[in-house]
């Protein structure tokens, strides 16, 4: 069987990896002819929404996935007519537009931060009355990684938050004094069958993910996320990996945004756990059993973002399972990643204390 | 860095599929363009012996490895001058002639079965008067999974057993009425670094590897074996894994055989242990830290030989990591494996007995 997925990135990469087990066959759809994963794939130079390509590609593969979520919609609800595409159109085009996820959430009874959608000044300046402050303005669309937010504090950032974001639909959002960041991936397989993983607690560094936990042990909040996700997959009769990012506040969950695939904060789950994110999202969409979740210890993972160790200090680490995406370094870029898996929590936070030395100094940071 | 490996069979593929989270690159040799390794990297084909094919491999890459054992060893000592090549080319020359092999064991005090050099039907006869019956004779070379083995019960066998194999230079060996078969697993690298695996216990069905499991716990003979690695090691000045696959008779180890690389018996070693005998190897050849080689669990893996069970059905037993190698099938070959992990050594039982249901009803066979 091959699979289809349009972008070649680290994330395509890790799928195409953890398929050739299963004796699957890959085929990237990439703008870019040394995207990173087609050093491990065969790959299709194209646009994401180049008509021609994207037949191309639906013509040698049997199904269809995707690594990244600002492919035109439009495009691909052609494609899947040709082809099985999973995860579902309906679920990339909500995830693609803030006020169309937000609303969904809150349809849904899904705990949600306070919103309004802005599409003037007038609308912020309303919006930020009704509402509050602090708050973030958000672009409703393309945003990913800190990137198209804009935090207001005082209503003197009004005007510059407009400047700065304005003439693109704008979501304003209250908000939430969360005192942890957790993240659920849970995964849904064409034949129904649904499995999840533990809750994730995650921290950021400039809007990017820095660092990854797992497991975030609160029994309430396990059952709150599971139940949250079921109605996700519910309500797009959803197949493959889906994963939503809460904050934590006052013992609730309050759901922040939702990625229709395999995601960043689950990269742990590759050494950490029975069954990784990729083997089961490539499970679901070929309609195989799932693996099971279960986890293997106590882990973490942290994101090589602009630098990257070499790998001779990255494995001088002991205990440290490295991954090296191959990509060129740039600022601001996913480059790796370094994961430990240690029988206790004690022990996992004292590997993350040696694991942190691999950071340049300079950026390296107290993470509690 | 790029690695260059030559063969593309599941030992290439498998050691690609370890070495891309590295940011490792392969290159694979082979004479087949759909060799199972060619699916997961870049390949030249070509013969194993073609000067401007291997010319061509040396050009391309910064280290040069071998998953096959019966590359001719004039063509690679021509190109281990032009870029380093590991194993070393004299470990692979002594493990391609039993009688070097089983000469050399007997120099370093590794024990080994009685054998004696049979060049003619004379040397048979007289072979057999002095080793006695039953015994095996071999092809000093190109003999591997029980090919060119001729075993004698009676001296009426001998004629029938020289007519089989005479013609190439033999070797005959003392039948040793082992117990059990167990291999060791260790790895060198280029910095000196030392690692080993726990011993594994192996059945064979026809000659062919059947089932491993491990650890087989002994700590007497995990010294012995460990101590006679090390003799091999400093022998060879030895970079990469090594293999020795030993009969268990009165509580001591026989080398059987030596294999210069990653081995069937070590399939285990993805699931099962902390770093695997693909990535030990990568890391060895490329001079970076060793792995831990701490098991996870107990562990088992079965071979499918000449058939292999779906994807859907292989999963379908819980916990079953499955391995397909991407191969057409075709009688006697291997195409694929499933490796589980379980906390005790019952429950890994257990496991193999469900395990064992997915080979064809009318080749399954009680193992113990």
């Amino acid at each position: 069987m091959r699979i289809g997925i349009i972008g070649a990135g680290q994330l395509g990469r890790m799928l195409a990896l953890a398929g050739y087990p299963l004796g699957l066959r890959f085929t990237f759809l990439d703008p870019s002819a040394d995207a990173c994963g087609t050093q491990v794939g065969d790959s299709i130079v194209g646009a994401y929404d180049d008509p021609q390509q994207l037949q191309a590609l639906a013509n040698c593969v049997d199904v269809i996935s995707f690594e990244f979520e600002n492919v035109p919609v439009d495009t691909l609800t052609n494609i899947a007519k040709r082809k099985p595409l999973f995860p579902p159109v309906n679920a990339l085009a909500t995830s693609q537009d803030r006020l169309l996820e937000k609303n969904l959430f809150r349809t849904l009874g899904i705990a949600t931060p306070e919103f309004k959608a802005v599409d003037s000044l007038t609308d912020l300046h309303a919006a930020v009355s009704s509402l509050g402050l602090p708050g973030i303005l958000k672009t409703r669309r393309l945003g990913y990684d800190g990137r198209g937010q804009y935090r207001l504090r005082t209503v003197k950032d009004i005007e510059a938050a407009w400047q700065a974001l304005g003439g693109v639909p704008l979501i304003y959002e209250a908000f939430v004094p969360f005192t942890r960041e957790v993240s659920m991936i849970g995964v849904r397989s064409s034949k129904g069958e649904t499995a999840f993983y533990p809750l994730t607690e995650n921290t950021h560094q400039n809007g990017v993910l820095h660092l990854s936990s797992a497991p975030f042990k609160n029994t309430t909040l396990q059952t709150q996320a599971e139940r949250y996700l079921k109605k996700l997959f519910k309500q797009f009769n959803y197949v493959g990996v889906l994963t939503v990012e809460f904050f934590v506040l006052g013992g609730q969950l309050i759901a922040n945004e939702m990625a229709p695939r395999v995601h960043n904060s689950g990269h742990w789950t590759i050494e950490g756990s029975e069954t990784s994110q990729f083997e089961n999202h490539l499970r679901a969409i070929c309609g195989l059993p799932l693996g099971s979740t279960a986890l293997r210890g106590h882990v973490a993972m942290l994101n090589f973002v602009g630098h990257i160790p070499t790998s001779n200090a990255a494995l001088q680490q002991n205990g440290v399972h490295f991954h090296d995406y191959g990509k060129q370094a740039r600022a601001g870029r996913k480059l790796g990643h370094a994961t430990v898996v240690a029988g206790t929590p004690k022990a996992r936070d004292l590997a993350v204390k040696k694991m942190l030395k691999l950071l340049p100094k300079t950026k390296s940071k107290a993470t509690s």
